[in-house]
Order: C-alpha cells, then structure tokens, then sequence
C-alpha cells in the first residue's frame, strides 16, 4: 500500500479554531508534521525561530524566491509569507503527512504544484459564532475585528477549490474527521497504482 | 453537512472475505444497509428470499428489466442477477449508507448512472493467500478452483475504475478502513454545496 505521507494544505478562516485543532490531531498522530514557513514579519512575543516561523529579513526572502527555495509564497499586509520547499518534499518522503496551514491564495497554488496534495477547509458552526471567537479574543481592536469578518467572508467563497469541508463545533469529532480523511486518502486507487506487483497478482 | 446516505459499490475476487468483512462492518455501523439482488439463480441452502437474494423466475426478472425497476442487471453462469432500484434510492433518502456487492461490470454501470456513487476493491494479502483461502472452503471441485482464480486475475485489472482499495489481511483494519472511507466521503465538497447557506454564512 501507499507508503509516503501527504501533503495536506487547511484553510480556515481567522478564529475557526485552526490553532487548537492541529495541535489537538497533532498530539494524537505523531504521524503528523506541520511546515514551518517563512516570512518577513516581525516575531510576536512568544514566537520562536525555526517553529513559529522561519524569520527572514525582506533581502533573504528576495533570494529565497530567486533560488526556487519557495513552493508557494505571498504577499499580505505589507509581510512575505512562503512555503519551504526542501523541508516539504524530504518529510513527505520519509512518510510523514505534512500539513500547511495557508490562505486560499496559497492553497490554490499547492493544488496546482501538487495535484494530490489534499485541501481542507474548516469552518466555524456559523458566522455569529466565528465573531463571538473573534470578540472573545480582546486582542484585536474593533476595526479589525470588522476586518477580520470581512476577510472571513471572502474566503469562504472559495471552499469549491478544495477536497474535503470540516466544521468545526466539537473540537474531537473534528480531529476524528480529519483523521479518517487521511486514512482514506491514503487508500484511493490512484495513490497505489503499484499494488498489485505489490501482492505479487 | 450532507444529511443523505452514500451509494457504495463493493467489488472482490471470491475467497477474500468479503462476505465476513461486510457483515463486520454492518456489526460496527447501524447506518449501513445491505442491497439484495435479485437473481434467477435456485436458492442454495440456507438463502432466505429477501435477504439472500429475491428469487425470480426468468419470466419474472425479464419484467423487472422491462419496467425499468433494475439499475443494472448482469448474467453470469447462466443465470441473471439484478440490483433493484426502488429499495436502493429510498433507502439512501433515508439517510442510510447503502453498500451493493457487484461485479467488475455492474460497479461500472453504477459509477455510469450514480457519479457520487463510491466504489471499494477489495483484495486478498496476496494470490497465494487467496488461493489457500479458496481450496480451503473444500465446498469447490479442482477445476472451478482454477476457474475462480482465473476470474479473480482478471477481475483485478479493473482496479483503476474504484476509488479506493483496501487489502483484506486483518479483517479489524479494513473494517476501521471502510468505516473511515465512509466519514471522509460525507466530508466531500462536493457533496455539501449547501454548507454555507446552512451556517448563514
């Protein structure tokens, strides 16, 4: 049977709970790596080089593009935020699902680099309940709240372009999702094209 | 989320188990239903009609075929086998997952007519291992040993028509692996093009 790991892309709107839910699968597949990208922005408090993010000066990024270092990067609120190359293609090797936590713009480009790459979309239970998460913060000021839902808004409309949608009200049903979607992926036909010399049939 | 229930097709050489895997599977999950054919075929012991098979009379069954109340009909040895379309299509309105065991050539006709129909091949760990699976039911002559083995080589080549493959080597595992399959499938884009309107969003 397939052997490798996938490459799996989650989008989600800010405040779907994207953060808890990786770790939450993470602490229960050790199967699960998540790509580390980098960016130009200025580390938040708490932020640690080499897991947070790749911390890169704008001239660093520059190069980085230019040496096809990148599977994907873009540009957003004034920062560079991109995808590793070399970290992705050698985990996935050794079997480990990597997982990308990346906007819609982003995970469009993955599909495209890496048609069997698998999207996922989480979504809130409802809109009402994303900007109560969001309020819930008290880190954000009003206007960006405004901005947030906004942004949310937008995305969403772009759940056509991925493989599989999950909603996220109860954080373990979640996790559960999300695991059988990569038992499942793993036994599609085209991911095991060499089965049966496999089985000697 | 999807609300309705999944179309799935069931396919395997005879001798890899399926009959225990489904009745496994129909143990661990109260949302499957098992479709019966209809078939010419005599009852042998043990068949209920209604729940092996629904006997008919050739008479009968070329009605059937002639009011369209088949979704795919095949001969085979001498005798016609049939997937009745009404039970199948309620069913599924109810929200049940309705698994049809099927042929190479009925599961085409199926994905044909049912697009979002999902297709599973099973497979023996190996040729030798089915072998030894089928001389060792001693219910077979020796030429018709060689003639399901024929059979099952033949039908393997249609592997890349299904979705997914799962090999029969631990039963517990592919039962875990369809039960999977099944939650991932219901997480589809595809299959929740409302989901939006359904959260306000």
């Amino acid at each position: 049977m397939f052997q490798g790991g996938l490459l799996v892309v989650i989008s989600a709107p800010s405040g779907t709970g994207k953060g808890t839910l990786i770790k939450r699968l993470q602490e229960k597949n050790s199967n699960i790596k998540l790509s580390v990208s980098a960016t130009t922005r200025k580390p938040r408090e708490g932020e640690v080089e080499g897991q947070s993010y790749f911390f890169k000066t704008p001239d660093e990024f520059k190069k980085m593009i230019e040496n096809d270092e990148l599977i994907e990067w873009v540009e957003y609120c004034d920062n560079f935020y991109g995808t590793p190359k070399k970290y992705i293609e050698e985990t996935i090797r050794q079997g480990f699902d990597v997982f990308l936590e990346l906007e819609v713009e982003g995970a469009q480009k993955i599909k495209s680099k890496y048609p069997d790459s698998v999207l996922l979309f989480i979504l809130p239970p409802s809109f009402e309940e994303l900007r109560r998460r969001i309020e819930g913060r008290n880190t954000e000021a009003p206007e960006m709240i405004l901005k947030r839902m906004d942004k949310a808004r937008k995305e969403v409309t772009f759940i056509n372009n991925y493989d599989y949608v999950i909603v996220n009200d109860d954080i373990s049903k979640a996790v559960d999702d999300i695991s059988s979607i990569l038992v499942a992926e793993k036994l599609r036909v085209k991911r095991n094209n060499d089965i049966l010399k496999v089985l000697g049939i």
